[in-house]
């Protein structure tokens, strides 16, 4: 896919200083991503095309983990009110991947700012970075989940008066406009369900940022 | 109700020196409101009993009103990526009821954060106080919903650390244990409806800080 990133709190200094590998890593893994779609299954949207969180979160993890990322990462348990697990880690760089309810922006954005402030150790180095993955709005998607555009908006306004120290880079995923996109359509057993019924490769047009509405 | 309470950074103080009148219009407004409930119609749950956001946001709000508190509070066009509005707000105070998914606590911290920062004004005074309503565990609720004894953890890990520094009152709703609690049943026109169809005092149990699940 496409990448875009905004960099909160110095981030790309941070990068630069101390993970040009690590970031190299995650570049290599998202660009090489496939888009992964599947048809809808919400009321008024039903078999149109939307962004596959389960297809795309599936396979960030298995190429991450190829890389040698740790994944997941479970939280202390004197914070366990705050979640299980943090979806990435290596050498102080936590990513979460937030496709979910626009809500958990700030929400793992303040968890962070918490893991940063204690100096928590992700694979053996105090926190010093978060990424935070996010897809475009050029996706159609679940109601309420979050999108890059808007999460740029968000963290802008919060960062622009110093309400968060840690370092962000916040990444959102693109395609090109154009006829005959490649993607990977998935079906799955269930609309819960992370176990692959149907799996195919399909071709889309991108209009205006916009997918076409079915295949 | 029954009302529970926990402060974060010296809210007490600032309610003690500033809002004594306001917090007495508050707590008698959430005193005398009825243990508000409905059928869920979730699947699973179909039938039982569990708490009525609807209702208790809507009585919540006549009551207020009556006393001449604010509502909602537009959220000034440049910070209207986080949100349309504040629920209610008085001389400085703001308050969210917060009934809905758990993510909207840290969301709605950090976004209360920023007002504080930059000296919001609610109803001519710059922002000193926010009081964020909730409902405890002892009354079965939606799927994901915040609940005050989850509240309390998720505030306190970070207010321990000084994540935030706006002063916070947290308002629990409770019930006393006890046979023939009085209860204000309402249906819905619809799911997602606010216009009652069918509306009845009714009385519950109450164990272990558990209701019993159906009428």
């Amino acid at each position: 896919m496409i990448i875009k990133i905004k960099d909160f709190n110095n981030a790309e200094e941070v990068i630069s200083k101390n993970f040009v590998k690590e970031w190299n890593e995650l570049k290599e893994v998202l660009k090489s991503s496939p888009l992964h779609l599947k048809s809808s299954e919400q009321r008024g949207k039903k078999g149109n095309l939307v962004f596959d969180p389960v297809g795309s979160n599936m396979f960030i993890k298995e190429e991450l983990i190829k890389k040698n990322w740790i994944s997941p990462i479970p939280i202390p348990s004197e914070y366990s009110c705050l979640g299980i697990d943090i979806d990435f880690g290596k050498v102080g760089i936590l990513i979460e991947v937030q496709y979910s309810h626009y809500a958990f922006l700030l929400n793992n954005t303040l968890r962070s700012e918490l893991f940063y402030k204690i100096k928590f150790e992700i694979d053996n180095k105090p926190l010093k970075l978060a990424v935070i993955i996010t897809k475009s709005n050029m996706f159609p998607s679940a109601n309420s989940s979050l999108y890059y555009e808007q999460a740029v908006e968000q963290l802008s306004a919060v960062a622009n008066h110093s309400i968060f120290n840690i370092p962000i880079r916040l990444i959102g995923l693109f395609e090109n406009n154009g006829n005959n996109i490649p993607a990977l359509w998935t079906k799955y057993l269930s609309n819960t369900s992370r176990k692959i019924k149907e799996q195919k490769e399909i071709s889309v047009n991108i209009f205006n940022n916009k997918i076409q509405k079915s295949i």
